[in-house]
C-alpha cells in the first residue's frame, strides 16, 4: 500500500527529455501501471488509516470524468450559468443536511456556500473577509499595516498559521486551552482581545476548531462566537474533517452554535465519498467575501454581473478561474441520498470504536483519543511508542502516522474510507501487535 | 454555445431539498443532460472566441479521469513519491520545451517548477517567496507591517491586485507604460522604486507580464529583470496565455531575459490542450519558496522529509493537500509529442491571422491589436461597436467578449481551442458582419 522505493527512483526511470513525437494512449497507460502506480502510497487502500482520508467513490469518480469533458470554466454566472447555479443548490442541500442555519443557504439572500480547492484555501477567504470588516475597507488599499490580529489555538490546523501568514498578518495568537481538553479557554481570548485593542492592535479573525487534526478537539464555538459577536471579530470554524459526522443527528452537537459564525468549513472530500479537492465553505455574509475580492476590468464585464441579479464565485475564492465544482458533490449526494452518507459516517464511526476497544483491553497500550473516527494511542513508554512508530513507518503494508498527545508521542488512525471494513481493523491490529513485539 | 437561460432558471428546476434516497448513476447521466448541459456555456465549442480559451483534449480528460479514480492526495513526497517525482519530471520537460533556462528545473538543484491551480495562485505563491527575501524572514512572524510594495502596470491581470490585497499589500503600485504600447517603462519603475526607498517602504515583488489579457502586450523583462537583479527585488513574471507560444522557436524572444525572473508561470489549461486546472510556475530559487511557506507539525513529520532528499510540494503552494496534478500534462506532452503542441500552436496563430485578415480589408472596421491568437478591433465610432458588442452578447451562436482600447470599447477574440477551423472563422465572420450592419 505504501511504496517501497527511493528518492529519485522516478527521475531515474523517466527520460529527462520531453518526447519529440506523438505517442498513443495505450502506451501512456502501460506506463502509468508500470512505472507510476507502483509509486503510489494508495490513499483509497482499505489499510490506509494515515492523515485524515481523501475520499472518492464511482458517483464522484464518474463526475470528474464528465467535468473534464465537458471543459468549461465557471469563474462568472455568465462564463456558464449552471455550473454557478449548481454550486448554489447544492451548497444549500449539503447545508440543510448538515444542520447548519439558514443564514448559511444561497436562499437566504445573504448568505451561501462555495466550493473552494481545500480548508487553507478557505482560511485565506475568511481572512479577507474579516479584514474587510475590520477596516471597513480601507485594508484594500493601504494593506495590513501589522495591525490586525487573527487567533486561534496551537491545535489548530497548520494551515491557519499558513493562511496568517500569507495575508500578511504574520503569525496568528496563539490561545491557551482549558486544561487537559484541547479546547480553546473562551477567557483566554476575551483577554487577549482586549489587550490588543489596549494596545492599539485591531482584532480581525478568530479561527475555531471543530476536530482538531491531532485529538479531536472541538472548541466552545457558543462560548466564542458570543464573544466574537460581541467584540465584532468574524469568526470561521474549521471542521475538515469533524463537519461531515454533522450528516446524523447524534452528532449535531458538535456544531452547537454554530449560527454565532461568519464562516464555516468542511472537506467533503475527507469524509463525504467525494475526491479531492472538495472544500465546502459557507458564510452568512457574502457582501463581505465580495467586498474583499472582487475586482472588475472591461474583459470581465457582462450584463449578468451589472445586473446584480448572479452570483459570480470568482469574488469567493483566491483564483479567478475555476473548473466547474459542484458537479461532483451532486453525483454523490444524490448517488448516496443523504441516508447513504450517514451510514456511511457511522459505519466509519463503529470501526474507530473496534480498534479502540482493542487497544483499551490490551496490555501495555494505551488509548489517548477516541473520538468520531480518530483513534490515538501509544505504548507503555516513549521508547517502546518511537518503536513502534519506526516499524509501523516500514511497514507497507498500512499506514498509521505519527503524532503527539501532551508532549509524548503517540500512533494515530483515522477512519473515514469508504473501503475500510471490520477485516481491515483486524489486520490491522495484528500488524501493530506484531511489531509492537 | 451560449444557453439562453434567465438567473435562477436552475435554482427552480431543481429540488431546493437534498435527496434523502440514493439514486442510480443513470438517472444522474440523463439529468446532467436535460438540466446540466443546456445551462453551460460551452468553452470547447469552436466558436467561443472569448476571455482567453480554457483547453482539453482526449488525452487530458482520460488522465483525468485515472487521477480521480486513484484518488492519491500529493501533498508530500511520502504521501505518493510518484506522484511528485512525475511533477517534477514533467515540468522539467516543460522548461526544455519552452526554451527556459536550467535554473528553473529541479534538475539544476536550486529551481524547480510546480503545478499550480490558477495563475492568481502563482501570484501570491511568488508574494510570499518575495516577502521571506525582502523581509530575510521577518515578514513570517510580523506580518508585512504596510512597508513592502509590489509593482506591476494597470495592464497587468486582475489577479495581480487581488495577489497584493490578499497578500496584505494594499494595492500594487502601478508604473507607467511606454507610450502606446502598453508595455512597463522601465525607467518609471526604477524611479518608483528609488521613491519607495527614500521613503522607508521596502521594494519586494515586481509582476512583469508577457501577453497581457487586453492587448497581449509583453513588457520588457530584459531591462525590467536587470533592475530587478541591481534592487534585490524579486521578479514574478506571468505568462498565463503567451507562453505556451515559445514551444516554437519563433516565438522564444517574447521570453528574452527569462532568466533574471525569480519564478514564471504560463497556464497549460489555456493553451497546451490540458485541462483546468494546470498553471505550471517555476522558481529559480526554490528554497525562498519554501522558507516562505513551510510548517510542520508533528502529524506531517516524516523520515524522507527530515532526509532533506525529496521534494514536498505543500511548501510550493498555499493548500496543504493536492491531488495527483502531474498525470494529465505527462499524458499530454507524450500524446501531442512537443511537435503536436508546436503545430497546435501555430495552427490557432494562423487563424487569429485569417480573422485579423478579414477585419483589416473590411470598410467600418479597425483592426486594434493582432498578437498571436488575440485579436481586438472596433468599429468606425465607439457607438457603433457598442452596439455590435451587444448583439454579439446576445447571439448565442458565438462568443466574443468586450474590452477597451486607449479608452476606446473593442471586441476581443481569443484562439487557443483545439476545435477552432478556418470554417469557424468564416461563419464567426459573417455573425459579426452581419450584427454590424
Amino acid at each position: 500500500m505504501t511504496p517501497q522505493c527511493e528518492p529519485g527512483s522516478l527521475l531515474t526511470a523517466l527520460p529527462s527529455a520531453p518526447p519529440e513525437q506523438a505517442e498513443s494512449l495505450g502506451e501512456l497507460l502501460a506506463d502509468t501501471w508500470k512505472v507510476i502506480v507502483p509509486g503510489l502510497t494508495h490513499w483509497q487502500h482499505p489499510a490506509f488509516l494515515g492523515y485524515f482520508p481523501t475520499n472518492n467513490s464511482p458517483a464522484s469518480v464518474l463526475a470528474e470524468y464528465i467535468t473534464a469533458g465537458l471543459g468549461v470554466q465557471g469563474m462568472m454566472w455568465s462564463t456558464s450559468p449552471a455550473a454557478t447555479e449548481l454550486e448554489q443548490v447544492v451548497t444549500d442541500w449539503l447545508a440543510q443536511a448538515l444542520g447548519l442555519p439558514d443564514a448559511f443557504r444561497h436562499s437566504s439572500g445573504r448568505g451561501g456556500g462555495v466550493i473552494q480547492d481545500s480548508a487553507s484555501s478557505a482560511v485565506i477567504v475568511a481572512t479577507a473577509a474579516a479584514l474587510q470588516r475590520a477596516s471597513q475597507g480601507r485594508w484594500r488599499t493601504a494593506g495590513t499595516e501589522g495591525r490586525y490580529r487573527m487567533y486561534c489555538t496551537e491545535r489548530a490546523h497548520s494551515c491557519v498559521s499558513k493562511g496568517a501568514r500569507l495575508a500578511g498578518l504574520g503569525e496568528p495568537q496563539l490561545i491557551a486551552t482549558l486544561p487537559g481538553t484541547g479546547r480553546m479557554d473562551p477567557d483566554a481570548l476575551s483577554a487577549r482581545i482586549d489587550d490588543d485593542r489596549a494596545a492599539g492592535l485591531i482584532p480581525a479573525v478568530v479561527v475555531a476548531t471543530v476536530g482538531t487534526t491531532d485529538v479531536c478537539a472541538v472548541d466552545p464555538v457558543p462560548d466564542i462566537g458570543q464573544l466574537c459577536r460581541r467584540e465584532d471579530v468574524w469568526l470561521h470554524v474549521d471542521a475538515a474533517y469533524a463537519g461531515s459526522a454533522t450528516l446524523c443527528p447524534e452528532y449535531r452537537h458538535l456544531i452547537d452554535g454554530i449560527a454565532l459564525a461568519d464562516s464555516y468549513a468542511v472537506n467533503a472530500h475527507k469524509w463525504m465519498r467525494t475526491g479531492t479537492p472538495c472544500d465546502v465553505m459557507w458564510t452568512s455574509d457574502r457582501a463581505a467575501l465580495t467586498d474583499a475580492m472582487s475586482i472588475s476590468p472591461s474583459y470581465l464585464r457582462n450584463p449578468a454581473t451589472d445586473s446584480g441579479r448572479v452570483v459570480d464565485f470568482r469574488d469567493w475564492q483566491v483564483p479567478l478561474g475555476r473548473p466547474m465544482r459542484a458537479l461532483k458533490l451532486w453525483y454523490v449526494m444524490r448517488a448516496h441520498g443523504v441516508e447513504g452518507l450517514r451510514e456511511a459516517i457511522r459505519h466509519d464511526i463503529r470501526l474507530a470504536a473496534q480498534l479502540a476497544h482493542l487497544i483499551t483491553a490490551e496490555p501495555g497500550f494505551h488509548l489517548e483519543v477516541h473520538e468520531l473516527g480518530l483513534v490515538v494511542f501509544r505504548r507503555d513508554t516513549d521508547d517502546n511508542t518511537r518503536d513502534l512508530l519506526s516499524r509501523l513507518q516500514a511497514d507497507p503494508t498500512l499506514l498509521c502516522t505519527p503524532t503527539s498527545v501532551n508532549g509524548r508521542p503517540a500512533v494515530r488512525a483515522a477512519f473515514g474510507s469508504p473501503y475500510v471494513d471490520a477485516d481491515t481493523v483486524h489486520y490491522v491490529w495484528k500488524r501493530i501487535r506484531t511489531h509492537a513485539q
